[in-house]
């Protein structure tokens, strides 16, 4: 196998994992924002990380330690190939936001390093390499963040071993909005508050609202999707996280969105919404309770993302 | 409001609740074995039941005791109607088999004395009065049989309160086998065994299968759906009850059935298959394992029933 090209940079973008009722099943790409990471064949053997900006120096420069060259370090292993390569990574998602930050860059390096060698594997093959990464970043292999950001729109993971990954069709007018407040939850915090065991009741609660929301997907069924996205299982616990949540849910639902929860193990908090006109006025009306708490936010709108990570240039 | 027709009779057909992997949110609708109620217009006031058929004299001919008149009582209610209805009920399906005896005739009475005065109620309005039998008959108000053996096809509950079902298309090719071993299991025993609780890993199993299963029978995927027939929930308790359950399982995988289930609390094992030849092969292959143990059971072998109940004599 030879390079096709020089050079490619890739765009790979947030992804909200549970989608309310999908804990640790669903994940769902947006369009933007999201990381970027150019690779170009370098000289020598080898990976190497020349640059990160956006991180305010936090991530590790170390090949072996971050995300998007672990990832690629894999799919070269498996495709048997060793090549030298330069990364270039701009960090367009805040860490430890809950969008998925550390699956975009796995997903943008993954993209354009495969594009980089003529193509060898489809979308859904990359997803293993990326799920390396994500467990040597946060010490679990899960594929809500990083099968959405390969794959695009509404990805099912049906079951981990084997890696069964089920891509669901999304509705034309889903929009999002997701307002990230500036406070850090760490996953694996935010996971250890996790009850191990629940009651039956709420797993059939949950599982009613999952195959409602999968079928409100596939039907184009708004109103639907909007009375599925519930969580009995993680948000009571998650949002006593994120200060002010109940209060910034509240102000999204009565800006008309479908339906709000948090963005994977949060603080981020997202609104599914019908059409465009809505995702900008529930953003504002989520931020106006932060703003009134004195926390600092950011707010991005965006519509779903069908497509995943995509090239944004090759030379 | 007035009768249109004299008399009326409608069928309606067995039912799989659960489906395996939709533990109290999905039932499925075969097109035969079924109930038969027909319904004459009385000269008294008040409902009564002439005579009964196929129940062995087992069940309460009290028009309070029995699900058919008792959700037509509940629908009259409704109505505001005061009528006089004799009622004759032609159990066809086994009692106490797990394949939705009791919806069937609550079932089937309603859509024959909705039909009978003009069809004031579409179908899935109907429910209710359904649920309030099967609370009086079986302790607990369940929809996983009277929804779809009203409703036709796949049924998901998506909530209880308030109710919200949701009709999710059936494979043109889809069919099923469902052998009945000649034990009883009752509904409230096979329920008492089941845990209050679940570990979050299972129910997240649980729930990846269960969006899997509204996938695949939304793309009509049939390799999705047999890979999704999987219940870690109730299925390894409930299956001890049913003497050589992992055999019979096993003989209908190697037949070729997609997946391979209890209908509902049980004793029934239902398949589902891809195409009509497999069903048959199934069935004797699955009956030859309860032959072996000396334990009579019967065959049954359907398509999946799209359109649920339906009318078949009126004058």
């Amino acid at each position: 196998m030879k390079a096709i090209f020089k050079s490619v940079t890739a765009f790979a973008p947030a992804t909200i994992a549970n989608v309310s009722c999908g804990f640790d099943v669903l994940g769902l790409a947006v369009d933007s924002p999201g990381d970027r990471v150019s690779v170009t064949l370098g000289v020598k053997p080898g990976l190497r990380i020349a640059k990160i900006t956006g991180d305010e120096g936090r991530l590790p420069i170390d090949p072996d330690k971050n995300t998007a060259t672990v990832a690629v370090k894999g799919f070269l292993a498996h495709l048997g190939i060793s090549v030298g390569l330069d990364f270039t990574i701009e960090k367009g998602l805040p860490l430890g936001s809950g969008m998925g930050s550390s699956a975009a860059s796995a997903a943008a390096a993954l993209v354009a390093v495969n594009h980089l060698l003529g193509s060898p594997l489809d979308r859904k093959a990359l997803v293993p390499f990326a799920l390396q990464a994500e467990a040597m970043a946060c010490g679990a292999a899960h594929a809500d963040n990083v099968a959405p950001a390969l794959m695009g729109g509404l990805v099912l993971i049906k079951s981990y071993n084997p890696l069964d990954l089920i891509t669901i069709p999304t509705p034309d007018l889903l929009f999002c909005t997701m307002v990230y407040p500036h406070i850090e939850v760490k996953t694996q915090d935010s996971r250890s508050l996790l009850k191990t065991h629940l009651t039956l009741a709420d797993a059939i609660t949950q599982w009613g609202n999952l195959g409602g929301l999968i079928a409100g997907f596939m039907k184009e069924d708004y109103d639907l999707i909007g009375r599925s996205l519930v969580d009995v299982v993680a948000e009571p616990i998650r949002s006593m996280l994120i200060p002010g949540f109940e209060q910034v849910k509240a102000a999204a639902m009565d800006a008309g969105v479908l339906g709000c929860g948090i963005s994977g193990s949060g603080p981020t908090i997202f609104a599914l919404s019908k059409g465009k006109p809505i995702v900008e006025k529930a953003g504002k009306a989520m931020s106006t309770i932060f703003d009134d708490l004195d926390l600092a936010c950011s707010i991005y709108t965006s519509p779903v993302n069908s497509d995943g990570a995509r090239v944004v240039h090759e030379e």
